[in-house]
């Protein structure tokens, strides 16, 4: 819209090639201490801004989701440690932090809540902080999510047991370390799409999470679709993305 | 059904507890030479049996699809060599051969036509076999498919020609090797699940398309989920799976 | 025993010390064109000797298998292949020779004959031929096999379907390519030494086995311990061993 | 037998089929805290609750071990930080904790003591902690344990120093980390079943255990089989598996 | 030059042959330490001296920097943790130190200044710290640096923004983690040398910066050649190098 | 250019909005058989469309290298194999094919021809291939080559004694397998940029040229960039870029 | 000679055989604390006992010094930490450690002291740390060292000033991180045996030595073999036990 | 000595400085089609020219043969495949040509023949080829070598019945695949220097002899050094030379 009222003044003479360029650019961008925060983004592809807070500091990722908030734009940030976790909360009242997830999440426009449901799977316990990363990433963008935890295949009978819940979901993200079968066995059993999740827990070969990755790569099971080692948040989005369809 | 059947017969004693569970097992499995055929799996997943042909002979090849299809059920067949494609035609003269995706392909329920599309892009004109095995699954699933090839990131204009077609799809299926650098950008432009699938073309570091998983597993963009190098039918029945939604 | 009667030799002085010696080690060895071939280990291991014939010609295979026979012991043999199985036949009308798994076997002495059976399970036909080298090595020392094919975890009713008869056997080998999480299923539902097997079915990031080798080190299930990738024979042996206990 | 009341109950129509399926499930889970403690896993597999504690806070793995054992059954924690043995100590004082191998075990319930030993065996002393993780477990599940260290292969005659020993074992765990070539020669020696467990003890090319548990699966001996790096636990379990047969 | 005159000398008869090699050599090197400082090796190879402090305590950074600016050459310390660069500067008031790029420099010949532009562009904010390194190793050896920060794949309208600005530079050092898929998009679209850097920025799959390494080596791109993982100097370096031809 | 006319029609009312973008589009494409030939990109990028041969049947390289030539362009094609290349002499009488480098090249309009030499160099006469690829692609595109053969390290006076010669190189492509030392040994003598290509000649632990490859990327010499192994290609034409600066 | 006086006394009846066999063991071995000191080993191969001290704590490390040197035989230990170190300096005045090397050694029976010296050669200061444990490790067993540091191959003029003393070597040890160059180029320049030593030095796509040690087993000259990364005891053992011959 | 007669003439004034360094280069090298053929090398490091065969063509091995043989020096070609072979012995009738480790040799001017034998052991039958062209690498040089085979380790007997022999030799080449554990007890039980072979005997995880070759660079046992997989010209070449010392 912005870009066809800049046609417009170009077409019309009020700007010239270069104006009309320089424009275009500059209502997409602002460079703040070397990140572009792309306030576009939300219109462009449906995302609100996602903060990787892995390598910054305290001060890096309070004032980056600050900029983001003044905008008034929905703010998640993954990978936040503790003590930026509770900077944010001191700055943010209405901010949300999980410390399982290491995620924080502030909600100034309410997105448009699904009714459909997204299942998130665990097979061990350890695996939660990875399937919460995806549950409140999935639910952050508005799609509702129901839990199910500890039904690795070493005791399948505990899959069985929750087969009815699981068979309501539009989606599944499956959250597994390490040999990662959890996937093939539900990818088996229902007829929805599967996001695995291979996840870092494990020692020795499990090469932390690439005996996991491995063996969802090559799932027997079809309707199998792969996310990075402990990438909760890439699996909770791209089910929130296929629910919204 | 069935089981619903032998339960009441049970019930009403006419069946005892051993004999319920025999009827039960043998209403799915008819063993056959080493292979269950699983002819219930339609029914439980709503996926056709698949056979993977790359290390079976062609009599087997032929055996099994045919068992399949006498018991009437739509039959695909993958990394069928064009040897085992020339003995299945001859055999069955409806059936679809693909030399540029060694797939085979026999419909005899006409499945559900959907309506909306799934894109299946590729990088480069070597990744079309790969392509073609992900958009002739899709199809015979009952997903339209529109092709959008060689339009890697290294003339990236050429994707952005494209672009307002690929939008139009409900789901995309993204085919590349060497760095596997398109499903990012691809990922980043148009807010639809992309399903990346690696090829191994390429060679030296290439590692038989390891450089390309392991980009697609890094991806930067949200929204891509990966399936194993050059598994264009994992990506094609996911994307229809997605699709069906 | 021979030993005894050297060393009583050797303490009446009907040998010296270096008489002693050397009577030891010639009652052990005989070499023959650089195959030191050990007349005694069926004594000492309780094991036949065994021909590993991959990287050996049909004449090497041949004389090897001869000289074992000659002196009236069993022999077996792996990874013959169908040229060197023809002419093993030519030579030898009794020996058994499988084009399923490559192996040959000539039983001159009746070993003894256990009761309780070892069960062989397999993912998929595809796995066939490991499966059939571990279940002939298994029969070729003197246990009964029960075989159990096509019950991988995509389509886990068919394990389940099949349960009653894995329980009585004594110990199970489980056969597995692509993610291998055959075993894993198993040993969740069965209390016995569970030997996997991971093969080297798969394609792309299956890299020639290795995810099925290392998602059965990662087991979840206890009572998994694995063998080589499509190590049939190994496995075949180690369940005997077990099984003669 | 639950299950077999819960069938009648059925028949004789005091419950309908949803009622016995939910029952059926309620009478194996009781989900606490996101793990579902699996009350019967001593029933079905006859192995107790095993808690895996490398990736739990002391709280958690103190609110695992009390929920298990308040049901009256015997508990084994392994990668128990020193902590968090401190802590179970206080609270259990029949608990017996290893600081060497990181283990603490309950026995509420004696199990059968079997007289047939179990053999474990180290290459090096840097190998014990997981020797020890082996050991107790075979020893808290009711096998005899005959220990034998730092018998590795650059001073062998410490092995054969020891080998009549050895072989009045059932059947043998050989731990070894560097090259791993103890339970090759180990296997070649004496004709029981051997559960090699590599050690990631080493530098350099060891990487961590790989270039051991590389060794052991190429083992040119015989009745060899092969846990995960540092699995202790596993082998312990599968020996006292095997022999109990 | 002094070669020359040694070797005149010699012809002259006032040095004979060992005296000759003695003095040509000891002309070259003065060892310190166990450090050959390498004095001639800006007149050789047109490069000052550049000290790689990863694995030097404080006190011997700053022993081996005092050494070489007494002689009046300029040096570059590379991996500078920040208390050795306090020293530094402590020591040496005109010494320039970036906590961002753990570089310190102090120029005491000015170098010649080049006005040609060589561009450093990152695809995210967690690759400044190795641009920085290669940025202010270029601007030491005196070129001028143009910096383009935050325009990864994911986000391209922002690289198209810049691109004008881009192609004014004269070579171009293009830094990325995860897939590492910039600087095949930045070669496809400007022709000029891209020398491109993986980071190690990332997690799981991105095996410490090996996905982006792979990706950029397998670029689809021409015109791109790659350093070592994280390796900001040797980009700098490099394009420095080629911008003074 | 073309896109200023457009424009201007566009603001002269000539074309309507979506017509000026249809336009823009269609000036840069030409689809033919999956393959989008890219005429546009001598313009753009300075490089002559480049065909790579490895995955083309005989038909697909001759028909591939027809339309670029018919649009009056030259064209390079690498890896063609001796078949393809005999045909493509058949039909273009002007082209050059080289066996030793499997390169067929054709050119139509003179390219502007440099003086400044680029050296290739190898280490041994096994990298002779691709210093070939190398070096024909460098001249293709308009810079003449200086050729040294056989100067590896092992035989380091070869190197010393063709240095004079090497030092007229403006720009520097060293290729070398094995051990991959030769490009430190160059950079470290000569101050000019080194592109070094990695060989996978060598056997063994070389794991077709990973060896090389990792050793040039931590090469101790600065002004060293590394392209793909046996990538010849890619550093004669990143070494002629650099060339034309 | 103990063994035949518990032969002779086997013969004269004076020992039965099992008495006889257990003697001789009990002659080899005495088993502290889990670690089986191998007092004969001096004898047996020549060798010193050698404490590797990475995974023992500082107790350990003085009760397993002190009961060798109890037994009047000289003790090397390797990767002693500082904390260590000091202590044993406490129990032992005349033992020397080494902080560079970690190493500890303590000379009760003076060895036979060499005449011939063994060259140790590092590529960098970084890897002095390595060199100086084979260098010490090589005197500790008699071999007089020569020391020739920081003459890596990016500034070859280095080496070449230090040639003739080089040759005067008998044997060397050439120790190098990063690329591992030197060893390739020493052993095309001097013809002795080269024991390479990979060093972990480097970051990146060094893989913590895995690229050095890659290039030296790779090495195109001839007379290089190699030990493990980071193991100077190896390489200085080795060089000794050359020297020796 | 011919250089000091270039010497004497520059200083004579017969020649100028420039052409004393093109004649001081000319007598070293002859360059022909594309190989640098070494003359000198015999002088400068006492070993002959060696051709490896591999990616040589019959009539560039012939070439290179004839050049070397010509100027009456000794020939040693490796990997020369059988035709090759054929091709060599038609043209030189007194070359031996052994097909077992595909290696050609031609004895023009005796070698010393030293009196200390080599040995040359190998773990089974499979591993002959790599040790005979160590073998024959070492009797053309001039060392008298002892032929030990197939007394790998899990028939450990077979090696104690050698053992005596095995000590006659003053260095050791050890040859083994699989878990390559031969050189580990080798190196424990007799103090000569041992040269490691790894070779690519083996299946699935051998990965080629990666599994042999991490086995024997952890190799507990001191004095093993390694060679790179199937590199037995490596290692009689660094036997040969360690025995001439």
């Amino acid at each position: 819209m912005a870009i066809e009222g800049i046609l417009k003044a170009f077409k019309e003479g009020r700007l010239d090639l270069d104006e009309a360029k320089t424009q275009i650019s500059s209502s997409y961008f602002e460079e703040i201490e070397g990140t572009t925060i792309d306030h576009s983004r939300q219109a462009r592809t449906g995302q609100a801004e996602v903060i990787f807070a892995q390598s910054k500091t305290t001060p890096q990722v309070l004032s980056a989701f600050k900029r983001i908030a003044d905008n008034g734009n929905n703010v998640l940030a993954t990978r936040v440690r503790e003590e930026a976790g509770e900077a944010l909360q001191a700055e943010f009242p209405d901010l949300a932090y999980s410390e399982t997830a290491n995620l924080a999440s502030l909600v100034i426009n309410e997105p448009e809540r699904l009714t459909t449901p997204i299942g998130v799977i665990t097979a061990g316990t350890s695996d939660l902080s990875v399937a919460e990363e995806a549950a409140l990433t999935a639910e952050f963008y508005g799609s509702p999510v129901l839990r199910i935890n500890d039904v690795g295949v070493a005791g399948i009978h505990r899959l069985f047991a929750r087969l009815e819940e699981i068979k309501t979901c539009r989606t599944l993200v499956v959250v597994a370390g390490m040999e990662g079968a959890l996937p093939s066995v539900v990818g088996g059993l229902v007829a929805k799409p599967v996001i695995a999740v291979p996840t870092s827990i494990g020692y020795g070969a499990s090469f932390n999470g690439l005996a996991a990755l491995l063996g969802m790569l090559n799932s027997c099971a079809s309707g199998v679709s792969v996310v990075n080692i402990d990438n909760g948040f890439g699996a909770g989005f791209q089910a929130h993305r296929i629910n919204q369809l």
